[in-house]
């Protein structure tokens, strides 16, 4: 484990810029405390930097400023921020991770210059196309992670099981109970072994019959997400995108409706100031953490959500940290090389086989 | 308009049987009232259904018994449901379509079984290949109506654009306003028409450029299905599936947060009576029908939850018959006449067009 842990920021990313990443910075450090050292490089324009760092002294004693002027606009195309982004904030927190200048970085930029930016600094790990996203969903029993949703639109059966392997160091790192095996399901529409198409059924049995260092738990269906009936969901990422946004969507609808049904009337009104220390404990409890790695860079890289506030920018420093202090890189490699002599046993002909 | 409208139920379908099935039929004759004239034929058994009548005579006056002893088993496998379910409540409910007794059938039995057999039954209309299935999910601002929510695993842009075309008919009979032409989206995971995989792409090119019958908004992502954004979803089964499923399961566990939460503190416990019709009401906002058609069907076949109440029983019922009175089918056939000469038209050589 490294100490102290560095953390390289993209201080100017997302929708607010300095003062949500300074005041993210201190949070994270609150609610790390004093077991870890950990470190900042703040990517950005100095004077906003420290002024916010001014009103932040926790925050300011462990970070340190680099200053650019440049920024990557929230809307740029991901292949204008390629040929454009050279010495911007993003780009800089990025390459700081492989001049070997911090252990890993965090960004509440826009998503595909980010992808696209890291993907050209730090490249892909063994043989993998493009990073997944995996987003950290509250359940019934905790988080269950859930990618990829968003960055590969049509996934066959390999890059499923990639997905398994990089979902499950993951949770294994920052989510996991110590010493607990996450368990990985494949969403499919049914949990019958028969069903589903053919991606997801080779899908399976890849990862039933190929020896990875997975608690493989089977098929699981759109409800398990929310049940939590295992700690990984694995799905392509046209479907996870649809299933994380969908659920965003209705938790919004679910507070706006349930805020609305208690103003309907004095009484309810009554009954929610009563409640509202409850209310309150509910929303936290269904609050997503505000960001998720890329997974399958060589070298650390969370995403933000661009409208999180300094709490969701806390979060992902703070898987940051997690993922920066535990050997999950390794352990992805170790079941990547594994899944690649799988399938080329697969490949070749029978014949030499036998 | 046919008058009366008659409805052919598979009585002993669902979890339950007769006792929802004829509680179900009582609801729904008080939901619809004395302005349109409804009779049942009640396929099943004959002294389980006659028992339930006798405790509801509205019911009792509006039934017929149509008796067997036969039933399919809520696990039976589709193939084995057509091999031997000739005879059985679900069987002949669906038969009584092609015989002109009934202008649509209710079941709430096994979703395979009853697909395979409306199919062989009723067969589909104009070159359709399989029935589709439609969820109507309550919104920020009614009823969404997304489909297909589980019977084509992999659809190419034709049969999503036969989804429009069918979810279109159906929601403008079942949920819209008088006169309103309900909007279409197509499920995607970004709002600009490059993103997006290429039967999606394509999907979009037919709706936009073929000329049908139709109000086509555009791209719409997950979120916009609790946000209703447009009055009519379409997706493949696959990600339907998937999307409908994480909903009814975030539905829950939202329900159950909500209500420990509301236990956890005398005081919370206080507010939450005070606010027990607001959450009551909430809940009710946020119940989705119980129940939604076969489409593509020669015939209005509509499928109950297994788990339904009478309340979903009913929903189900009064769906079949706002269809049966409902031009849906005619529409339904002319759309589809225009996507077939679209679609012929494009695969002509362009030798033969110029």
């Amino acid at each position: 484990m490294p100490d102290p842990v560095i953390i390289s920021v993209d201080a100017m990313g997302g929708d607010i810029g300095a003062a949500v990443s300074v005041a993210g910075v201190d949070l994270a450090l609150e609610r790390i405390g004093p077991s870890r050292e950990v470190r900042f490089l703040l990517h950005g324009d100095e004077r906003a930097i420290a002024a916010e760092l001014a009103r932040h002294p926790r925050a300011k004693a462990a970070c340190e400023i680099r200053h650019t002027d440049q920024v990557i606009a929230g809307d740029e195309k991901p292949a204008v921020a390629l040929r454009r982004g050279k010495g911007s904030s993003l780009w800089n927190a990025v390459e700081a991770i492989r001049d070997g200048q911090a252990h890993a970085a965090v960004s509440g930029g826009n998503t595909g210059a980010l992808m696209a930016i890291s993907k050209l600094i730090l490249r892909m790990a063994g043989g993998l196309e493009r990073p997944a996203i995996v987003a950290s969903w509250p359940t019934a029993r905790g988080i269950t992670s859930l990618l990829d949703v968003g960055a590969n639109l049509e996934s066959d059966a390999a890059q499923l099981v990639e997905f398994a392997i990089m979902g499950e160091a993951f949770h294994r790192a920052v989510h996991a109970r110590s010493g607990a095996r996450p368990s990985v399901g494949l969403l499919n529409v049914g949990s019958e072994d028969v069903k589903g198409h053919e991606e997801v059924r080779e899908a399976h049995r890849l990862l039933r019959d190929t020896g990875l260092e997975l608690n493989f738990f089977g098929f699981v269906e759109g409800n398990d997400i929310a049940r939590g009936t295992v700690d990984v969901i694995v799905t392509d990422g046209f479907t996870g995108n649809v299933a994380l946004k969908t659920g965003e969507g209705l938790a919004r609808f679910f507070a706006d409706t349930l805020l609305e049904s208690l103003r309907s009337s004095p009484l309810a009104m009554a009954g929610a100031v009563l409640a509202q220390g409850a209310i309150r404990d509910m929303r936290r409890r269904l609050t997503p953490p505000g960001g998720g790695p890329l997974l399958g860079l060589k070298g650390t890289v969370v995403k933000c959500h661009g409208g999180a506030d300094a709490a969701g920018f806390a979060d992902g420093i703070k898987i940051a940290v997690d993922l920066a202090s535990s050997g999950y890189a390794d352990q992805i490699a170790r079941n990547l090389e594994r899944l690649a002599a799988a399938l080329k046993a697969d490949a070749a002909p029978k014949e030499a086989v036998t």
